[in-house]
């Protein structure tokens, strides 16, 4: 299974179509919780010239600059990040490693209509296909990534409907759950 | 059920007892879980004045300034936490509150022996004492903490012994496993 964080096109505050910023720390929180549960690769997507070169430099430093001496715990996890432009162009580099068809499993807290429980995104992992789960940042995937995936994921949801996690909490949420959640009912 | 995520004492990378910076991101993201799954207060706990000004200052913008009326959903979140000088500081607020004495249950990723696993702490938060979750920054708990504490949390494994995850994704798995998660042996 892989990961895709994406920074355009997501929704803003009043679900407006924008491209967000990269944050440092979604990078190193999500590469962590990847390696954590043997997830690859993270691919960060995002349009913007200046933003690819952010993500370069962070890369760089904590892959083959000084914060992999430092911390080689933290060179092992960020190293499973590949930068994208765009979806497309992480599907295709997907569809090269595994020389078979991604199927695209998008998240949202907002989810109005999900058809993908633990148990069907287990199943899915599981199969010859590669699996890649979208996370959104700012307020969201925009509506589009949503609509055209493959399978949309049960939002997580809390114990009093409150739903505002961030992007970090949910990765980590949904790769524990995928990984070492309950069996559940595999009919 | 309450949590602390501890700045002092907590070790640095060569296990030496430090007092670690507040991280703007670890008090969005810990609130906004807490929020997400009932859990308060959120005590963070640093003896440093200027980090305790820093602390302060975030409350105060996102519970009582402009970002309160930007984005509500933040403000009900940021509301949960309490800023603690010390460990001992905020065991007495909790007694206060529940008026039982505190159990503290320690986490590490390192936890060399622990005594409690998740049917275990959620026995303990049915109960009729308060629980507080220690969590710490920077390279985690100073071994002292660990040795007080009543018990000792089951540390979150992953699937090939890489355990590094951020603070803010231990927390979010370990309130999402304890309740959300399996049933599990209630013997």
């Amino acid at each position: 299974m892989a990961l895709a964080l994406i920074h355009h096109p997501v929704v803003d505050k009043n679900g407006k179509t924008i491209a967000a910023a990269v944050t440092n720390l979604d990078l190193h929180d999500i590469a962590r919780a990847a390696k954590t549960y043997g997830v690859e690769p993270f691919y960060v997507v995002t349009p913007l010239t200046d933003q690819q070169h952010l993500v370069t430099e962070i890369i760089d430093h904590w892959v083959t600059g000084v914060g992999a001496r430092y911390n080689p715990d933290r060179r092992d996890a960020l190293a499973l990040i590949r930068m994208q432009p765009s979806l497309q162009a992480a599907l295709e580099d997907l569809h090269a490693r595994w020389e078979a068809k991604p199927q695209v499993v998008v998240t949202s807290a907002q989810m109005a209509a999900s058809d993908l429980d633990w148990n069907g995104l287990r199943r899915l992992a599981a199969g010859e296909r590669p699996v890649l789960l979208l996370f959104g940042t700012a307020w969201g995937l925009a509506p589009e990534l949503i609509q055209a995936a493959d399978f949309r994921l049960a939002p997580i949801l809390g114990r009093n409907g409150y739903n505002h996690l961030s992007v970090r909490s949910a990765v980590s949420i949904v790769l524990d759950r995928m990984f070492t959640g309950p069996a559940g009912d595999e009919s």
